[in-house]
């Protein structure tokens, strides 16, 4: 598996076959290739594919049917990007080095202990690319379960950071906040960060898209304002107005985190350790000192029972304060959905209604707000509970936390009010009851097959609480899409599992 | 990730892009299919694709720029094999029912001991390809090191032989033998099988191509005759001649354990409990009632200790006692080559050599073939060692093996002599010194690189041995091949690393 010498690079001729695979990079040539009968690569083979003084690592997959010449390669989307080729430039090939970080996993694998420098080398690899998905499923497997000690998620977390970017901003006190997330329509961001900026707080927040959400606060923002700026454009912002909330996504914060995370989802697999170093590199990388970490309890949420947030509390604390990290953690209430809309616009819509004092506007929202902006008040200024509270809720209440999220969005690239959807469709309650359950899973789905977050106006806005008493026909939420069809489709989904959606118990 | 309800089923029209992605079953989709944007469909996610009363579970991959039209559809070659699609044919789409046998391989990541009911849920699945790589690699990752317990290792085994088909052969004893691997040209089967098919004892021996290496057992054999036999003509054979060597591949005997060995070897991870399942497994379904396993010790071959050969020869005979199965096992040396021959043609000239008593014959290749035909004599009439060794040098001594050999090859459709490469290059030493050590791996690169196996004449013949005294220009081995092209690249090779091929030490 190693470059023999000189004489085995070989030069092929590009040709773009448009093909994405997300993530993976990967190589394309055809099983008449005189390159892959030397050289003996066989489909799944790593190799490195080199040009113009820059080089990748590839997965090779084997063409046949003339869709390549002999003579000819090809490359996923981000393999091209990376590479930067264009149609006839003319490739080298050649076995890729032998990864020498997967000595590191296959040691966890059998049960070792590893050591700060054996994370570096792992996940520099990762985040160079180098790691096709069978590397890294068995990395997400070695660090699964309770495999990692305290001190190995410490040296994770301090390896994720070193391989990204870190943020400076030239401030003592830098606030920041966190959700662990599963709870629709969470969309506390968007007034804590005005109400800290309000006090002066300096709070730069990066926020991320829905992956399979049906709005993450990135999208909700965008309804309001521009979210995509540039590390220079977020500064500008920051120095007027002491806050923000941009897209981090294009910061490279923790490029490894973002490539782990997406093998985690699809093995479905939940590792404490890797959570925790997930969320903390992202928090020191943006260049946080003091943050507040939500962690949402219940049994449809990410953590579902009070005994794995106390552990994760813990844990998430003990690291925190290895990587110099201020923190504090708060245990919500995670049963049923936050707020009354599902969707960017819908979320931005009670946002707004907060911030304005509206007479209806969701009550749980605010108070969850004001919980999280009172702590992080706490955590920077060393306060009592309840002088911290009371400064929060002024600036709620005199409108000065309304005023500047209003700044931030001009600041930003100006301030849009949320549009409303073509269509809508209300559901009523087909039996009596009270309401026992909500599935925070099922309610995400039927707001996305709605058409959420791509339609920013789709979504459903929910009527009704847990415990709440509800007549036969008693209207439960309404669904707003752009098309009919979308609007049938997230119908039909929700009629054919009404009764795990909303479950009613009947007294 | 549940399939809605009838109306979540797509139709999309098939189109062949001619892409193999090896055993992996890929769907191809267009960014702007209105499938992939209304079911939220990403790259990765598994699919459920159905044509004609047989589906698939596939991982999306996702097309732009044209290659592919919205309401098209294509899949990698195994896929098209596997639903037996044509241009135009109307593929329907679905998301695919949760894996429930992954929450297995979850539990097993988690710590906990596995049952035999899991293990057959879970091999099952893999062996109808319903796991992806990224699924194959957190389970071989789970089964790791030592994180299988003697009783699962049982488990693991039994699972695999359910999974795939069971030769019977109506006969109460059947010999076999099998050897760990990582030896170049230990072909001992071509001289066993006969010997003990001329002793009248039933030895239908199923063998394996070259995967890695220069040649496999039934590479070489297919020098002299046909190995491509259909069941019912390899039972002809054995009725016939008491013994064959045909290529196994076909045979179905473990399909999971094919699909699992090839992303062991992507991600270089050797699991003693899937190693033991894999050739037990193999040994079962193949009908075998007592069999001998040899397992060379090496530096450089697959199993590189005393100690580790030891164990796994333990755990080998208490698996094997478990499903049933009488084995011996014979730890062997494996610190050098065998025979003189590297490569399909050049190994079968050897078996001949042997078979045919003539004088400069590889003295260490009839050696092993004895031992080992020595041990399944005595296996299967429990006789005393000495009895046993002598009855089967009688075999070769009087040629009879020989002309058993003649026999099966006839049987199974004729034989032919090995022919000779075109091409011809013979390296002499550049210094003297005593040969302290072969480097196995890389000598089976040199015989690859020169075109073994694909060229069946193709190789390299090696003239020395370990501790033997060397002197300058003395001829180390000989490179054949069948392009002046591919004769220099393997002795490039050997060139850039000779004084790890064949180390010399000095006085």
């Amino acid at each position: 598996m190693k470059v023999i010498n000189q004489h085995t690079k070989h030069s092929l001729r590009f040709r773009n076959l448009g093909i994405d695979a997300n993530q993976e990079l990967v190589v394309f040539m055809p099983a008449s290739c005189h390159v892959c009968k030397s050289e003996g690569f066989q489909a799944l083979t790593r190799l490195s594919i080199s040009f113009n003084g820059f080089s990748i690592i590839a997965g090779l997959n084997i063409t046949s049917d003339g869709l390549l010449k002999e003579g000819e390669i090809s490359l996923s989307k981000s393999a091209i990007e990376k590479l930067n080729v264009q149609d006839n430039d003319l490739l080298e090939v050649a076995h890729m080095e032998p990864l020498q970080s997967m000595t590191n996993v296959r040691a966890k694998l059998y049960g070792n202990t590893l050591h700060q420098q054996e994370y570096d080398a792992i996940i520099q690899d990762i985040a160079d690319e180098k790691y096709s998905n069978i590397f890294l499923s068995s990395f997400v497997a070695a660090c699964s379960g309770s495999n990692m000690k305290l001190e190995e998620i410490c040296y994770l977390t301090t390896a994720m950071i070193k391989a990204g970017n870190k943020l400076e901003w030239g401030n003592e006190i830098i606030a920041d906040k966190h959700c662990v997330g599963g709870l629709p329509g969470n969309r506390t961001t968007m007034i804590v960060v005005p109400i800290i900026a309000s006090l002066g707080i300096m709070i730069p927040k990066t926020s991320s898209r829905a992956i399979t959400s049906p709005a993450g606060t990135a999208d909700a923002m965008e309804v309001l304002t521009n979210v995509n700026l540039t590390l220079s454009q977020m500064r500008k912002v920051v120095e007027k107005e002491s806050g923000c909330i941009v897209w981090g996504g294009a910061m490279k914060l923790s490029p490894a985190d973002d490539i782990i995370i997406k093998v985690e989802r699809a093995l479905d697999i939940d590792s404490e350790g890797q959570m925790i170093a997930s969320i903390l590199s992202k928090k020191a990388a943006a260049g946080a000192t003091d943050c507040v970490i939500d962690i949402p309890v219940g049994t449809t949420a990410k953590v579902r029972t009070v005994e794995n947030a106390v552990s994760l509390s813990l844990r998430l604390k003990e690291v925190a304060k290895y990587i110099g990290l201020n923190i504090q953690t708060v245990c919500s209430n995670g049963e049923q959905p936050v707020g009354y809309g599902i969707g960017p616009s819908l979320e931005a819509r009670d946002v707004l209604a907060v911030l304005q004092n509206i007479a209806d506007a969701p009550k749980d929202l605010r108070q969850r707000a004001v919980t999280i902006a009172t702590e992080i008040v706490k955590l920077v200024w060393d306060m009592e509970e309840q002088v911290a509270e009371d400064l929060v809720i002024k600036k709620i209440d005199n409108g000065e936390a309304f005023t500047k999220l209003i700044s931030i969005c001009e600041a930003q690239g100006g301030f849009y009010e949320p549009m409303h959807a073509k269509y809508s469709k209300t559901v009523e309650s087909a039996t009596a009851g009270i309401i026992s359950e909500f599935d925070n899973r099922k309610i995400a789905r039927v707001a996305k097959l709605a058409g959420a977050p791509e339609a920013a106006e789709a979504g459903i806005d929910i009527k009704v609480l847990l415990n709440q008493n509800i007549i036969i026909g008693q209207p439960l939420f309404t669904i707003y899409a752009n098309s009919p069809g979308e609007l049938e489709y997230a119908y039909e989904y929700y009629k054919h599992n009404e009764k795990q959606i909303i479950k009613l118990s009947y007294e």
